[in-house]
């Protein structure tokens, strides 16, 4: 006997067929054992089964968790008088250069204790989960120092053992250099102490680093790709955000999971993605709070056949974005992405970004039983609405939150 | 003996003072007898009363109950198709001379049962008011004929009576010209008809039209105005929002509550609204949701003296926003408002645009005691997040929602 049996709804699977990308079922039904999946189909394939409990969800939309696949979610204090000081005119490199912007939520974040650290990011991770998301990547970055660095990927580690939600870990090595800090230095002990440290005690399954003109060189990145390797870790790259750096070749060439941002991408870098499989990571949160112009080339994604993904980039300096829903009506509104487009990035291609395409993103048997129900009439309401509440009902391995 | 006494608080009271327009109190109180606001000040000043209840608010920000002045909240359906065909490229004037847009709202409306209409909308007041709005305004506008446009207002009516919410409603008389519609006759009967029954049976305070070359003409919108003045109603207008019509001078000469959107006002406009105390309201969702490239002209407002309201402009076509916190945001992101602009065009301005200023919009004795808790470390928040979930308490009337 199943343990639960969701029946009177219609279902996005993900499991995208021709001419379905969303693997749409109509009058569908998903059983449930053990936390997982373990058929889904039509309503009258799945007759005949008992389950302990059924429930009924009166003709809405279900789909996968929603994934957010980048975000910057652990951070102290937050960064409102910048965004005025933004509003005013200053640019996100005038704002750097200028020693502000990060260096103060780098400080804000050593200030907060490990308690005060935990609970101010748990609100984020709440209103996340509110939103619809079961899974959400978190990187460090705001340490600045190897400790500093562990301490964020240990708060993010006990985020994941106290909430429902799966967090995914990421060490984001090279984010920024702090002011007065030698290049070699910083870099060295990034590939040399922290990397290894945070391999050692399982604290991140990938490396990141950002690849631009105010943050690290391609060498550099390369440098930490190739230490992020050899102890066993994936890597991902903030990439081509403000300028063209070749930052998405370079990713490609260690294949990557993801290079993300992407708003300069040319033709050559989506053609190298799309051969290694890195994932396109969509952050229109980014784009809309820094008032940006240049889009992500999203065609020359398609025509490659670069997967797209789309997060929120949670981050206090350049989207504080609370909002997953948001996320892709954002993509839609501003990048043009369809909803079709729009869903998959906070599902199936999200997980692939995060390396968990096995276990969640899409509605199938055998996968983790993450689950959004949606009181919508249609599907397409999920890229249109801007700023919905959260999905109706939200299921955790299974389980209502 | 009070009923309540809030305190342990910062208090955001929207009574401004010279170099203080938050008129800010920190450790703060506030009682309040029979749903209404009794004393306001420090603590220590409210010292030595006894109340009920005694409310301790751990330190969060109390600002007034969020106002939204501009709502087309009642309506059938969603346009989530179009949606996808304006990322496509089509603009609101072709999708509108298409016969698509409003039409399909309209009839969409029609189609649906006055509680099928009743429970949609109520889904979106809810979402506004777990976003932190205790008082709405919501306009009629998608019946085009007599009697489905006094049914919408009844449907905002009910609204009002079953939710804690403040409805304030708005006869929108000339919306779009339906389609094969001799312009005459609707203008004919919206002034001879619709506006005196309106009226007669006190379904709405103040009547609305649209001035624009693909909706109405200034001469039309001035017999609009002059059979709501016949009658006892307030007037405002949806003014210069896709080209200049000169729609905030007439709105301005007929003394209008206030006058909507306004990104081609220009300085004689401005000026003229500032002589007849109009309220500027102006609507980012619209502006986001429409990839609109012109900006209000928020500085000549300023210069002006013009004071300034931020809506949602919650409506199916241009702007299906649900969060009025994201409305702050994006009024700060996208048109330049500093955070404190923003609250007071949430608040006190939002309040004088529905002519409520002496009930609602600042904390101040004898108003309503419609409050929201905001468990923010600094008021700037408010402008700051990108879709922030709803304040922690909201109190309407005295009263935890
Ligand atoms: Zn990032
Ligand atoms: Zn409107």
């Amino acid at each position: 006997m199943w343990d639960r049996l969701f029946v009177d709804c219609n279902i996005a699977t993900m499991d995208a067929r021709a001419g379905d990308p969303l693997g749409i079922v109509t009058n569908g039904a998903i059983a449930i054992e053990d936390g997982r999946i373990l058929r889904v189909g039509k309503r009258t394939e799945l007759a005949g089964f008992r389950a302990k409990e059924v429930v009924a969800l009166g003709g809405a939309w279900v789909t996968p968790g929603l994934v957010d696949c980048h975000t910057h979610l652990v951070f102290g204090g937050t960064r409102a008088a910048e965004h005025a000081m933004r509003r005013a005119g200053a640019t996100y490199e005038e704002i750097a250069k200028a020693g502000g912007g990060i260096a103060s939520t780098v400080a804000a974040t050593k200030k907060a204790s490990d308690t005060e650290l935990l609970e101010q990011s748990r609100r984020r991770l709440r209103a996340l989960m509110a939103g619809g998301c079961t899974t959400v990547e978190i990187k460090s970055g705001y340490g600045f120092d190897t400790a500093s660095e562990l301490r964020l990927l240990e708060i993010a580690r006990k985020l994941g053992e106290q909430e429902k939600v799966r967090i995914v870990s990421t060490l984001l090595a090279l984010h920024a250099l702090p002011k007065d800090a030698d290049r070699e230095t910083f870099v060295k002990e990034a590939t040399d102490k922290l990397i290894p440290e945070a391999a050692r005690r399982k604290l991140a399954t990938s490396v990141d680093a950002f690849c631009e003109t105010i943050a690290f060189t391609p060498a550099e990145v390369e440098r930490a790709f190739t230490a992020a390797r050899a102890h066993g870790l994936g890597v991902r790259l903030h990439a081509e955000q403000l300028s063209h750096q070749k930052g998405a070749e370079i990713a490609a060439r260690y294949k990557a999971l993801s290079a993300d941002h992407l708003e300069h991408l040319d033709a050559a870098g989506a053609k190298a993605m799309a051969r290694a499989g890195t994932v396109a990571v969509l952050l229109p949160g980014a784009f809309y709070a820094l008032n940006e112009m240049t889009k992500p080339p999203v065609q020359l994604l398609r025509d490659a056949g670069v997967p797209i993904a789309v997060a929120t980039d949670c981050n206090p300096g350049t989207a504080p974005l609370l909002n997953p829903q948001l996320a892709m009506n954002m993509a839609c509104t501003l990048f043009g992405l369809t909803p079709e487009e729009a869903i998959a990035g906070m599902t199936i291609n999200a997980a692939r970004a995060l390396g968990l395409a096995h276990e969640v993103g899409s509605i199938a048997a055998g996968k983790a039983a993450d689950l959004c129900v949606w009181r919508i009439a249609e599907l397409a309401e999920l890229g249109y609405w801007v700023g919905m509440p959260g999905p109706e009902r939200r299921i955790y391995g299974g389980m209502d939150s």
